[in-house]
């Protein structure tokens, strides 16, 4: 069997194959690997910010705050929640980029653990997650207590454990890493925190709409994650935070504004932050930003995300077989655990060679991520991605190896 | 002359007339007197969208980045440097909320007078300025100096002149009152705060699009100011932020995020700002949220912002000729400064039953803003609002008035 036949023959087994066709294609794009880094459109998201800045924004002007868009944030908080988070209703609200979420959630986590002075962090973490916790530190004097986790893997609970102490305020770790696509012990890792006395805040910017979680059953205090990769809402579209039901009472974040006071409209004097989830908001978020997301919310609802994520690791595994079939002999190496339930839904592999292969590829509409110093990072988001793809990029890659030996 | 020909006579004189037409209308909306809270659409906007989402970002992908998205921000803060806040290239940049970037600035200004304690604002200001600086004075022990500016007026030279001293931090004010519409001597007063060493942080929400303006020479040191309104980039559209030339070395924000870092892609270790106002971005922006702005940006470099400015001074000027013809027999009262020069492109009126008033009118499409405790604000955006629909409106608030008598 070629390996053509065998991707065939997967995309013909796949039970969301058709769901492929519910997206936009186009641009001379044969194979698009960095569904992690930004999802593509779906078809019916065109047509939506069409109608919706025709009719809605145009049509309703000003009374559409009061007829939606006001609560928007909270509603697709709480759809994000159900879809993706295991998350009950509440406890999710969309707004700000994760970077700002990240900061105001790491203040407020801080603020909840006055006595305690540590960060718990990786290096491995994504920039803006270990930027944040410097500039947190810079301003508020919190010590960062680093884990320095293996390249081709993440952090485990017992890296944390051999740090974790009851100075600890928060581990600030995320749950599918950005490089490796190491997936973690979110439930161990939240035990070990909360024997501790201390809070988790969970990066969950890789698997929002990719990995099955259950952040209420994992007792997980805080997460934040972003909407353009898996959840296809475009460039730079609002993120989301997630605040345990039994934090909401007494969380505060540093960034007191308007959309995030008990009456929005009442204009008064004094600061009063809103009950519930709504007091993580602080002001405006985009609405037409917010606007794509919905339809893959819509989609993943439709089919499940078990079923989802079952794509996602045959799509994954698939694509380390032909890495190990065809790459390997060229010393292109793993930098992603090959255990499916140790990884996300994204595989890196190194070679010396990729940094200059990788615009090459690009020109030739196979598009996979780079990542420093040498990676090629395969981010094969399901609902939009075939087999055949995976086997074009990996083959591609072959190619340009034997075309340009090092 | 009745006040429907005088009404005529306006729309037929004005030069801008014709540019009404390329806004979006619709929705049962006889008279549109809120573009101060929420602009419309401009008809092209929707195609932009379409074309973006199916041809951008579905076509391009990840590569979007790399072709323009990154510097998006740098670019159409560029743009509105140039064509309404009178500040050379490389001092603005869009990105986050309002509230968030004025967060930022607020506490970047504190960090650059590090040994002075306090920051001057206003009651009369807008809630997110308030409440933003109730939480900085929380959590870094910042004295606020509230001045109360009469409810029909705004804040004076003399005001701020009776509480600033060689403590002041920080003087935040907004250069537009949102309520009264009262436009400051923004030029006495950052000379003032200039002569005892402080910073001004000018909000300029309600005057980006509308007034013009000239940072760079007026000498002010920091501003923020929204897109939504004058500019009409649709609901919760980012904001922007200006940082004049000479902080630019010294300023450090407090949220450390990839955006912001000097080599964003090299995922390094340890935060280092960018050079320039790309250091005041944290995460990454909307970009579907920046794109309606830049139609509004090349309709007001069309016709200069001088033209714009007069539109805006006359409509203003009918609506009050009208206010004293025909609501002033019903005492209702203008809270807004009567002489041209001292106010921005809104006006707001005050009687007991106003608020009873409003949702009668919406019903009927006449859709002006009601502002705590009775007033109605007439927000009179000068590229898609006619003279007719400012006599609509105030010929329907007449009716209401002799309908529902108090």
């Amino acid at each position: 069997m070629t390996t053509e036949d065998r991707a065939a023959a997967l995309d013909t087994a796949d039970p969301l194959r058709h769901l492929v066709d519910r997206f936009v294609t186009g641009g001379g794009v044969q194979a698009y690997l960095d569904g992690n880094s930004l999802g593509r459109p779906m078809r019916v998201t065109a047509k939506r910010m069409r109608t919706f800045v025709d009719d809605e924004w145009g049509g309703r002007l000003i009374r559409g705050w009061d007829e939606g868009w006001f609560d928007l944030p909270l509603e697709l908080g709480d759809r994000i929640g159900a879809v993706t988070l295991g998350a009950a209703p509440g406890q999710t609200v969309v707004g700000d980029s994760t970077t700002v979420l990240l900061y105001k959630l790491m203040r407020a986590a801080l603020a909840l653990r006055p006595d305690r002075p540590e960060i718990i962090l990786d290096r491995g973490n994504f920039p803006t997650d270990r930027y944040l916790a410097e500039g947190i530190a810079d301003e508020t004097g919190a010590v960062l207590r680093w884990i320095d986790p293996p390249f081709d893997g993440g952090v485990t609970a017992d890296a944390v454990a051999k740090v974790i102490s009851d100075r600890t305020a928060l581990v600030l770790i995320s749950h599918v890493a950005y490089r490796s696509g190491y997936l973690l012990d979110a439930v161990g890792i939240t035990g070990l925190a909360h024997a501790h006395g201390a809070l988790v805040l969970l990066d969950v910017c890789h698997s929002a709409g990719s990995v099955e979680m259950d952040l209420d059953g994992w007792g997980v205090d805080l997460a934040v994650g972003c909407t353009y990769k898996y959840l296809n809402g475009g460039p730079g579209a609002p993120a989301f935070a997630y605040v345990a039901q039994r934090h909401l009472a007494d969380i505060v974040q540093p960034i007191w504004g308007w959309m995030g006071a008990a009456d929005s409209f009442e204009m008064a004097q004094g600061y009063v932050p809103a009950q519930g989830i709504r007091r993580i908001l602080s002001g405006t978020p985009s609405v037409l930003g917010m606007l794509p997301m919905a339809d893959t919310l819509d989609l993943i609802d439709e089919v499940g995300v078990a079923a989802v994520r079952a794509k996602s690791v045959a799509l994954t595994s698939f694509a380390l077989e032909l890495v190990d079939a065809l790459l390997t002999p060229f010393d292109v190496e793993v930098s992603t655990p090959v255990e499916p339930t140790e990884r996300g839904g994204h595989i890196t592999i190194d070679h010396p060679a990729f940094r200059e292969i990788i615009p090459r590829l690009w020109r030739d509409g196979i598009i996979p991520d780079f990542r420093l110093p040498a990676g090629i990072r395969l981010g094969l988001s399901p609902l939009s991605t075939t087999f055949d793809e995976v086997r074009l990029g990996v083959e591609a890659i072959r190619e340009e190896l034997l075309a340009h030996p090092t």
